[in-house]
């Protein structure tokens, strides 16, 4: 007998989140405040409000775009907390702050559920493939139960630690992952105004002490790998914008808890500076190599 | 019948490299200002000077400080390039500014020579158990006829370019780790501050988008990882008063070059006010985790 | 005939602007959670409550922590909006951040209560003497009705623009502020590593094009300026705590509007790294001297 | 009886500087390799070489682009040191590097003469007005002996130390102007984005712990201040690319003498970037402005 699971939220992640649940044989119900956006999700059940999509289901699972939504959608009288059936699993799979993750989790404890915060990577292609990375805080019997149906949507399972931590390990390695992007793009920069081949050095790095995930799967410098966004004028993949808003959050935990990140403060504001002198929001994350390197946009 | 190599410079790399040559059969004669120093490499004769132990061999090599003793040697009436034998390959592995590696080369270049400019990373214990990484500048024909000793030294070798090339990439390379190694250490004091286990966060980061070599093999959070030096004081490894001079290095190149290395200052400037602040100059690079976290320090 | 004041938060910077008041002739009304503190100011009549502080008086001024203060004593029910007397003048002197300060405001305009956000610079010291400087945001007439009381506890006032600009104006003069200091010091610290006398430096910086507040009045070298707090083994002044307060309220400012600011963000988090290095948080903002020199603090 | 001087290098500074010294009742000879540029210094005898022009004048000033002219043309068996009159006055106003200045100034001690570095500042409106600053390295005597000629040329005269000093004493004022400009360039970017007008927060700071040189005489907001390089579109005044040449200069400094620097090394970076991003080698340095608001470029 499958779970019954509801799902709110169908963006460009959400929706092809949605749909690799139905694939997999579960009873989906879902909810957007875009009517159009749930027909997209065939063989899913339409509810008729985001709370009415959490009454009587298994699994309820969230894919919203800030805290707020979050939060506004789990507490008040009128929430998932207040009139969802005993014993669902909530799963929110947002990337929030982690204060509000700690915070919905903690009304949900209490009133005797188990949340689990689940934000994903991997991006829209990850999600339409089933290929994301789940990054998992809350308890390990949460996640044994949720299991199956991250399952079906993603391939790596990772957990974190308690509530919150998902939100936490997820900010900290997108701001890693931001100044490996950065660094990559100024070392590969440095290497070129000095003579080098850009494909050769790489290739040198890649395999040295400068290793990392931008050198292996996702080169930056245009033509080095012909899958990346850099080869098709950093196109697709995971925007400027988006990368400020994680940069964002992870800079925000960093100020409340009294951590000092001058790496990933300068990496925020030179992607700040990159999206405003060259209109560059829209662009891959990559594309920070344009801002190294002017003459690669043209 | 074995190739006659003459090697100079017998400080901690030279010395083991230099028995290595000895051990794979090679015909050695080594040079140091140290007697001791020579009479520690077993199996190797002695010459009388640095331009002596040039004289009559089929390849010669150097493993200097700096890059004003490379141009001391080799040019000038009394230096290498006026007193070794038409035909010896030149090979020199001391990590130098790209500037004076040129500058030689291609003096060398006009005197009929091929030489090669071969910086190794690996440290001291690769240095001894001969698994070097060279990473090479010059011709192709050139690095195939060190190829025999280079392997004899190292494991990876790796061909970046033209005259100069070994010395760029390397220095990029070097530039690229000291942002992942502060960045690594940025994100893991993030997370620990808000409650996450570092080796928790570190596996999810390693195997994330924020994968890199610190995470694979030289974590810097004390007891993450058994074997690396964050694990036993920050002893042994890379010194921060080493990786000070490679940054110096990468950023005279970046200005000399009008390159912007925004990230890579800052991670010079980060390690410099680490060793003066703590005292650090003489501890493993990684050791910059306690600049973020000063009571690792204890 | 005088005009009646209340006056809540009777802390290191309160209580002196509170007495200044009394000291000028104005009939004052004080509260603070700590009893001791209202006894300080004599000739204050001591409220019952934050909310009876309010009550009947022309003027109704306060110095609290933080943004949450604010909001929870205006706001609500049993706030100082839904109990003053109609035509009571607000001035709120705290130091918040500009989104909570244009909430209160805009609840208080709704409610007809003219209300300005006053905050100051200048120290406990100033405080004390009565020579703070106001920086003000609200309307022209509301300024006009508040100067006699400013011109009591301050020598300078600024109009900085509508409700929230006193706030905002602060941020980034404080932010100015961290960088100037933090330049100064690193100029200093390099002139000295190369030789120069600081006093000679700071007099040729302070006449060319590297003058500024810093170089006036309070050189960060120990022993330049006799009367600064370097010279006094950077007690007293203006804490380091307490600037990467106004440091978070600017950069929050920033990410909440989509500015960057590379160098604020830069300055704050060496404060961060030299309160947790050096234990320097209650030291004096320009201890940072002693962060590029860590002699100096022996 | 007046003083003769010689005096190499005519450019954009040199030319006016030496007008000044004829119009001041100065015996004048000149060099420069471009003969139109002698020509255009009226009343002044044209030398047939720079060395020519040192041989019999009472003080020789020199006014050159970099280290290796002023090296090139002092040092040597050709040069001025071999050639001059015993008891020469010898004044090198170039900007160059500290070490450079005290290779040449100790030669020239050890061959009897009295040499001083005299750098400028105050660009090619104040070599024409002449009201440049002086910043002077070399005995106390020294300087009485050249203060008649500075003061034909400009109006405030500092010593900064023994040879060298005046040099270092230029950078340190120069990074430290360059951290000032980018600050106050991004305090107003934050304040104007949150509402404010740029000139009441400009007068603000002015006067408040903000206070610095550029928020005095050189606004970088267009329209703030009529006469400055921001409101005729950042043309004329101190080009970035000049700026780039003095935080080279700096950051070698701090380099070779194991200083840290990050504020002055991100401010190169931001400039380097600014320059390339928006080809603004040739404005104004107080164009960083429009990097924080690309807007106002149009």
């Amino acid at each position: 007998m499958s779970l019954s699971v509801g799902f709110v939220g169908l963006g460009n992640m959400g929706a092809p989140m949605a749909r690799n649940l139905v694939k997999a044989g579960f009873e989906v119900a879902v909810f957007d405040l875009v009517p159009a956006l749930m027909a997209s999700v065939e063989g899913a059940r339409a509810a008729a409000s985001a709370v009415d999509c959490a009454r009587g289901v298994d699994v309820f699972v969230t894919m919203l775009p800030a805290g707020r939504h979050v939060e506004g959608l789990y507490l008040g009288d009128d929430g998932v907390l207040a009139n969802a059936r005993p014993g669902t699993l909530l799963v929110d799979c947002s990337t929030i702050d982690p204060g509000t993750a700690r915070k919905v989790a903690s009304a949900a404890t209490e009133r005797g559920f188990t949340m689990l915060d689940a934000p994903v990577s991997g991006g829209v292609g990850g999600a339409q493939a089933g290929t994301l990375t789940f990054i998992v805080g809350g308890t390990s019997a949460g996640l044994e139960r949720a299991r199956p149906l991250l399952s079906a949507m993603g391939r790596n399972i990772f957990h974190a630690g308690e509530n919150g931590a998902g939100q936490i390990a997820k900010v900290c390695n997108n701001m890693l992952l931001a100044i490996l992007m950065t660094g990559t793009a100024e070392a590969l920069a440095l290497g070129v105004r000095n003579g080098l081949d850009p494909a050769a050095l790489s290739a040198v790095m890649q395999q040295s002490s400068g290793g990392n995930w931008a050198l292996n799967v996702y080169n930056p410098w245009p033509g080095v790998m012909a899958e990346a966004p850099a080869s098709r004028g950093y196109s697709g993949g995971f925007m400027v914008d988006l990368m400020l808003k994680d940069l964002g959050l992870a800079l925000e935990t960093a100020e409340q808890s009294g951590g000092s990140t001058p790496m990933g403060s300068l990496a925020r504001n030179l992607y700040r500076l990159h999206q405003q002198n060259n209109a560059a929001g829209k662009l891959d994350f990559s594309s920070i190599q344009t801002f190294y390197r002017p003459e690669l946009k043209d």
